[in-house]
């Protein structure tokens, strides 16, 4: 028996491709084959020869027919999810939050899909977390963004007239991304501050080597998230932040609440009161943002800031990002595979935590509560 | 008496300005006023506040005019310059070696004309190293730019699932730019390797944390730059520097010889041999490139590599590359002036070296050479 996972080409304005060399090899061991659209790879780099010993097929169409999983970066196009089957699986950041719509029609093809969006946040599940790999990859493309744009040296400068003082970076939200971009903006030799709702992330952040901000607020939530703050706290914690966004050359946020839109932490006025030239990446851009301002795949300028809203940033290292996102999805998957035969084991958490859709019905009940599914 | 140091606005591509707050107010200690043109410092994010005590003019004209000493990030627009009178001095960065028509026409307008690319590169001279402060911004801002367009991490990560190797960065021309690119790619956590032909270069390029590749070939000059190799050593360097570039993700060359081409160091060939998704960031793209394909101000796909040919890489920070400007302009100015008077040491060999026009003549012997000027 062979299990058959098939990789049908990303969308157009993304790079990923979730396999490459490496992944093929380990699914060969456990009696996958891998079926892969012709060009699904070009763009994450992977030729042919570094894929080695896989299957191509010249359509999504007959990728999809002849899958027995599939495994996607996004949402397939509306006829590929069209086409997909009871029986067959689906992986991948298929957005469960986005529209019942979006949902129902998933489950009315009867495809047990996992979104891995959903992925239970324990110990076990971490080598499956694709947010986290991904926000990883985002996190440090802030900085390089942000180091980019701005008209300063991220380091110190000892030249022969003298020396440059080193720039200033805060860093809200220290979840995988916020630490990554804290961890980075220090390689480059900046002066980092960082700051989290989440008072336990003071140690992690201090860590790395940054100052924490202290606002006298806390909200710790479950999961590893946070929970939404109530009026009186935001205006604490903005009041404080606003004095450490204005002296900060680089300001970098990196609060997102799946399933939510994004807080607003960062107000128009704390920007306008940062320096002319000042630079601020807001990394929620695509959920609304952080920042009061931001639009989404543009620079904005606010008062003297210039105030960006990047997308899809693991596109812009599509090597290591698919790198990373095809180990997530081998780690999720090969638990269910053993001698090449497909079978999922329904008592596991990591599994029902992460299922959306399963016998034609939305099964994810934190995911029917927020759509308002019954 | 008061001398007043004039700053017209720059050119419409430039951002710099060659003038801050601190350099004002040292300069008022020697006693010069400075007047700037309203709105030339915009671009470099000096705001009237910050600047203090200058004056002010509504055109360059009137700039000109005023000014006993016209400080400049380049050449002047041409009815500016032809405004320039006998006894006023210029000084910026003024391509001396450009044409003998650009040349002859500053020289016809009387003025005497310091260009800094000219500055003696002697110890003594080094704090008003223009090409030096500015060559370290540009080999910063290069590796910022291979970091954005690589597809791979720099550093090494490691992740709940595996671990990212680290990017390998190649760095040809080990002066101020490419020691600047070497340290900025080993903060980044980059696996750096730098190549100059001048052999000395081997131990800084090591203190720098890199490895030197070795050729064979030793093309050691004068005056701090390398000569040009013959052809015999060209195609010996070329062989040993084909094998590091296949082996890099990133390539970044900066190498330059002042007054000349750039050499021609890395092939279309080579290029070729570059896994996909490679890098190029060829810093000498304005004087013709290090690397066969670079066009200057494009991104070139040359085999699968990226080919990137930035211009005027200072310009992209530009508060504290005018920063840096404007105090090596301090000092050189300042020995010329004492108690509010301006009197120039002609024998002393920093000001004869830098002068390019003088007296309504071309008064550098080494570019009179080049450029066929009797």
């Amino acid at each position: 028996m062979t299990v058959v996972i098939g990789i049908p080409a990303s969308g157009e304005h993304e790079t990923r491709s979730p396999i490459n060399g490496d992944v093929v090899k380990k699914l060969a061991a456990l009696g996958v084959r891998v079926l892969i659209q012709r060009g699904a790879t070009d763009a994450s780099f992977a030729t042919p020869e570094s894929l080695g010993d896989v299957d191509w097929a010249e359509t999504s169409t007959e990728v999809i027919a002849r899958a027995d999983i599939v495994w996607s970066i996004g949402n397939l196009s509306a006829a590929d999810q069209a086409a997909l089957r009871p029986g067959q699986l689906l992986m991948g950041l298929l957005t469960p939050y986005a529209s019942a719509e979006h949902v129902t029609a998933l489950a009315a093809t009867g495809v047990t899909a996992f979104a891995m969006e959903l992925l239970p946040r324990i110990s076990r599940a971490q080598s499956m977390d694709i947010l986290s790999s991904q926000g990883a990859a985002s996190g440090y493309e802030c900085v390089l963004i942000a180091a980019s744009r701005t008209p300063k040296f991220f380091p110190m400068l000892t030249y022969a007239a003298g020396t440059i003082r080193p720039a200033r970076v805060l860093v809200i939200g220290a979840g995988v991304a916020g630490l990554q971009a804290i961890a980075t903006a220090k390689r480059l030799g900046s002066v980092v501050h960082g700051y989290d709702v989440r008072p336990e992330t003071r140690e992690q952040v201090e860590s790395l080597g940054a100052k924490f901000v202290n606002t006298g607020v806390s909200a710790a939530g479950s999961g590893g998230y946070a929970r939404e703050l109530t009026t009186e706290e935001k205006e604490q914690q903005a009041q404080a932040l606003a004095k450490a966004v204005a002296e900060s050359d680089v300001l970098i946020t990196t609060a997102a609440v799946p399933g939510k839109k994004a807080p607003v932490i960062v107000t128009r006025a704390m920007v306008e009161a940062m320096r002319p030239g000042s630079v601020v990446v807001d990394m929620a851009a695509e959920g609304g943002g952080n920042v009061e301002g931001t639009v989404a795949g543009k620079e904005m300028l606010v008062g003297g800031a210039r105030v960006i809203g990047p997308v899809n940033l693991p596109a812009r290292m599509p090597v290591h990002t698919s790198e990373m996102f095809a180990k997530n999805l081998l780690n999720f998957t090969s638990p269910m595979i053993a001698d090449g035969v497909l079978s999922i084991d329904w008592s596991d958490d990591v599994i029902v935590g992460t299922a959306l859709t399963h016998g034609g019905a939305l099964v994810h009940a934190g995911v029917a509560k927020v759509l308002g599914v019954p």
